[in-house]
């Protein structure tokens, strides 16, 4: 097993993590701070079409004076920049909310985004998501309105008062092996040829290694030992807490559930290393390197060589 | 550093884990074979007043049959037994959904369930407030019910149409780690003499390792490096999933943010010895074993010793 030293230094850093911006937690808790950030002249706007950001030339995400977001309009605090000025995203009142990935031409533009910013994007974007639906309270039914910087929503209904949160949900995404191969599945909704790892929400009630394995017994009939964390990745679409695990089988028989996958294959580790080479005769296509799933199996190349 | 098949043998197992029922997904999924398992004279409800369970002679959970349940009784499907009969909980119609943690007392008693019902019970409480607490659409506000079994609420607005899914909430928790010494801090709620490791929810945006870092500099003042995942515990109060931590800091000077910490301070490993065994001398108290910090604390004993 190679040290983790040795393999933060072979592994390219995860997507849409390390977002350069200091959350503020104590601005965020103190509507006079809260109001002296807003004011600044140095503050800005991320600018969004919906959900989608305006690309600049660099490729990267575009910002505007603050006060160009009009008088009224629904702000979110991102943070503060490395000069200490606020950054903000406003929630365009027209959207409804959207739990669909995003399309696929925007999705090429983005895996070709600086890394900072696309973190900056992607925490934007599940916070504006969010507020764009929960409107309303989900205890009693009426509306909500935004708090603490766009970090909480409260019913407006003085019998209920519930206050809500952004939601994270976790998600167990698995590289499982067998004698020095990897099962991986295709869903149907995959570009043609792609294979990544098998992934599924964690339900109240279960650890990360019980939903594991829960998710490869339903999907692939394979029951798994051994399960340990590698690492983790936000994923705004809409807002998942990708936890990336890698887990050992003996039994490799595979039981297809095909309400879930397409297919799902063995793969040696030549196939693994021609996909993610991306060779002409790789018998698969590898997820994109903004998905965890790749990093999951670059981490196995090293780790597990 | 112990090997980890040492680890598992040397610490107790996680408390509100190992739920001994088959989730049965695709019975959910299924209403003609779900309807099925429902009418099965074998089929059993959970008793619980309200959220709190009832406790049986050997201080486990106390089951009815499910005709017990009554007309119309909005029911959530827990999963399967080991003699295949479906196990359900009812959403009691008055309750209206609680964000608190339960009473002293009745964790006082859950802390001495038998392991397998604590487990049944934590993921039932989760699920049974989830609805509770959802019973209208976020995204528009009107009426939501229940469907697949418990494990979805769909709006019943036709022009909305959003599906709700059961939340769970990830919350790091971690031991600071500074020359062979423990920073634990105490919240103001807690008993008199208790530290525990700090916590804090994942944002969006994040990683679990990142969420880790910050929560330790807004809370300690303190900056961390080498964030290791050690375990996760599902946390029924009311729905979070408790992603426990390791990490090191060079820079020990604590800061302390009033607003989440009474106090926070670095202990020896004979200080934390002296806790987890209950000693009367002991400099403070260690968190109970069902808390998923004190099997922190347990595997720091043995994994760093
Ligand atoms: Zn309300
Ligand atoms: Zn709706």
């Amino acid at each position: 097993m190679t040290d983790s030293a040795t393999l933060a230094r072979a592994l390219p850093s995860i997507a849409y993590a390390g977002n350069p911006l200091d959350r503020a937690d104590a601005v965020r808790s103190d509507p006079a701070r809260l109001a002296a950030v807003q004011a600044a002249p140095g503050a800005r706007l991320l600018v969004l079409d919906g959900l989608a950001p305006e690309f600049g030339a660099d490729g990267g995400l575009t910002w505007a004076p603050l006060a160009t977001a009009g008088e009224g309009a629904e702000l979110v605090f991102l943070g503060l920049d490395a000069d200490g000025q606020g950054c903000f995203a406003a929630v365009d009142p027209a959207l409804g909310g959207s739990t669909a990935p995003a399309a696929p031409n925007l999705r090429a533009l983005l895996d070709a985004m600086p890394a900072q910013d696309l973190a900056i994007y992607g925490g934007a974007r599940s916070l504006v998501d969010w507020h764009a639906r929960h409107r309303f309270c989900a205890r009693c039914g009426h509306a909500t309105r935004g708090a603490k910087g766009g970090w909480q929503r409260s019913c407006t209904n003085p019998a209920c008062g519930a206050e809500h949160f952004p939601r994270v949900d976790p998600v167990t995404i698995m590289l499982v092996e067998h004698e020095g191969r990897l099962l991986l599945g295709r869903q149907p909704r995959f570009p043609a040829g792609r294979y990544s790892a098998l992934a599924g929400f964690v339900e109240p009630g279960e650890t990360v290694e019980e939903a594991v394995a829960r998710e490869v017994l339903e999907e692939a009939g394979v029951r798994v030992h051994s399960v340990r964390y590698v690492a983790s990745q936000p994923w705004p679409y809409p807002s998942s807490l990708m936890i990336a695990c890698h887990a050992l089988t003996d039994e490799p028989i595979i039981a297809i559930d095909h309400n879930e996958l397409e297919d799902a294959r063995w793969f040696t580790r030549a196939e693994v290393a021609a996909a993610l080479e991306g060779r002409p005769d790789a018998p698969f296509g590898a997820p994109t390197h903004t998905a965890v799933a790749r990093h999951l199996l670059e981490w196995w190349m090293v780790a597990r060589g």
